[in-house]
């Protein structure tokens, strides 16, 4: 078992300590690559994915076996404020939804050939309104990321974390302005279709928070705790998990990478073993994927989060692993390489 | 078994004759998406393509259940033109490579539970240099028509073509030349990987065989024998079968698309029942789905041909569907929709 962490000072240390990708893995996945029947760099970003992938499982051949998709859920006392088309009560509707398999990431996650777990933090207990006070307080953050960082699976070969809960856009939308700066409404987008009225208020309220929670030092695990929820923390401990333990993590949309953008301004390379699933409809999304350095896999309009985007990108990563690890090198099949 | 055809002249007719998709259904599959519980719009192009492929197999909750995937394999006279960067041989090298499942291919449809299989025609027999005579005459256009045809199983439910043929590329590009006009440099790209000097080449020729077999009068099928080769008629003719039999078909790349865009200059509605797979890095492709009037769902770099690009996106198609069928309404799951 990896080291737990009981204390926020802790988690901030672990994410800078953890390794990075086996250089030999690397270097013997780019060898292998080279000798397989296609011309140089036929499968474009396949090529990439696997040789990226192998370096972190510490293999030059490797293979998918077991990949996991957590869902996180939790609730959002901002939601007071009317930032959202759906009412609180449809997060806990959701869970049970998730848990009776009638869910998009229910469909997603088996297509994909993946464990499913869900976790709900405290949805009868709401973060604050981070218009008035912290959403979390260190306690409630700590216990958040714990719960992330836990849920992932030991032998766990591949990651996907989601998330449901009413709010949690604006809550994302705040990480973003605190971490980034910009115009706020930039970072503000519909979630899941407020409509004119409600998307000027969600930028108001935005605009509260951020300018509340930046007026003292900080740092992301601050900005994650003051304006984010538990289940966006969660998600963060699960990504810092899997950081540590060298399983590639595939991320979702703008909630999941709000959350990925905590730990890198922690640590600059907290993200190395991630990328991006797709990129959503959400707007800012396409943004904060440029702040993160990462180019998405698919970009098909979903913004349902849930980690849908994340799940359904685990197949292209598998048909990458497959070619790579699957086909014949040129001295095998008896194909002229020129 | 649905009529097939022993002339090009039943084949053009039996292309206009196909029925489209099934209005009742598409309007069942529409109303049972509005139910289902995400936010309107939420899974983006999935919805669309769920709903899509229900429409064509007649059904508002559909499944897929038998993909199939085809490789056609041909000779091209016209390499003996210095077109290629690999030799001729490498053609029949690749279908053993096939055949014993060592091939991107064979990985990618097992990846996506699809059933491949490999048709080579007449490899010993390239067609003829298209820079001094057509490279098919009738008789040999129909016969590839046939089995591409014939090569579609009686039970598949969503099918993928894609082509080896050392030389294709430059048919290909030779195609879209007489289809579409514009200049040829445009349409002739790199294939497996030609030097500069080799592209020059390839341009050139592609010039003469257009300037060749333009100049009587002509449709799609007349392009496709003085230009095309067996691999890519045969590819036509499977994907009007599928239209035959509503089966939908997933485009793979450039040279793919070229065989399809033979049979739109048929029949307008010749590809109704397709989509685009992916945007492959020859460069051409882009310009060639625009012509097709299809958005890619990939684009990741691929440019192996194999039916790569298309084989990869089956498993965005399948989790489409698993979402539409499998999901659960509000009413079913009682969750708040508004």
């Amino acid at each position: 078992m990896l080291s737990d962490f009981s204390d926020l000072s802790t988690f901030r240390t672990l994410l800078g300590a953890a390794h990075g990708p086996d250089a030999a893995a690397n270097a013997a996945a780019q060898e292998r690559n080279s000798q397989l029947t296609k011309p140089p760099r036929a499968l474009g970003r396949l090529e990439d994915l696997a040789i990226w992938y192998g370096g972190w499982r510490g293999t030059g051949r490797p293979e998918i076996l077991a990949p996991q998709v957590i869902v996180f859920a939790g609730n959002h006392g901002v939601t007071a404020q009317g930032v959202s088309a759906f009412p609180a009560e449809v997060t806990v509707q959701m869970v049970a939804n998730f848990e009776h398999g009638g869910a998009a990431i229910n469909q997603l996650a088996r297509a994909a050939g993946a464990k499913m777990d869900v976790h709900a933090l405290d949805l009868d207990r709401p973060t604050a309104d981070f218009t008035q006070s912290p959403a979390m307080n260190d306690a409630d953050c700590l216990a958040a990321l714990q719960t992330g960082w836990r849920a992932v699976d030991e032998n766990a070969d591949l990651l996907v974390v989601g998330e449901m809960g009413i709010g949690n856009t604006t809550a994302a939308a705040a990480i973003c302005a605190a971490l980034y700066g910009g115009d706020v409404a930039d970072w503000t987008g519909r979630g899941t279709g407020v409509d004119d009225a409600g998307l000027q208020v969600k930028t108001r309220v935005v605009a509260e928070g951020v300018a509340l929670h930046t007026q003292t030092p900080h740092d992301g695990i601050d900005i994650l705790a003051r304006l984010g929820g538990r289940e966006v923390a969660a998600m963060a401990g699960a990504i810092a998990a899997a950081r540590s333990r060298n399983i590639p993590v595939i991320l979702d949309g703008f909630i999941c990478c709000a959350a990925a953008a905590c730990l890198q301004e922690i640590s600059k390379g907290a993200l190395d073993h991630t990328v991006a699933g797709h990129q959503s409809a959400e707007a800012a999304h396409s943004v904060l994927l440029q702040k993160l350095g990462k180019e998405p896999l698919l970009s098909l309009g979903l913004r349902l989060g849930e980690g849908s985007g994340g799940a359904l990108a685990i197949n292209i990563l598998k048909s990458a692993v497959a070619c790579h690890s699957g086909m014949a090198t040129f001295a095998e099949a008896g194909v002229s390489d020129s």
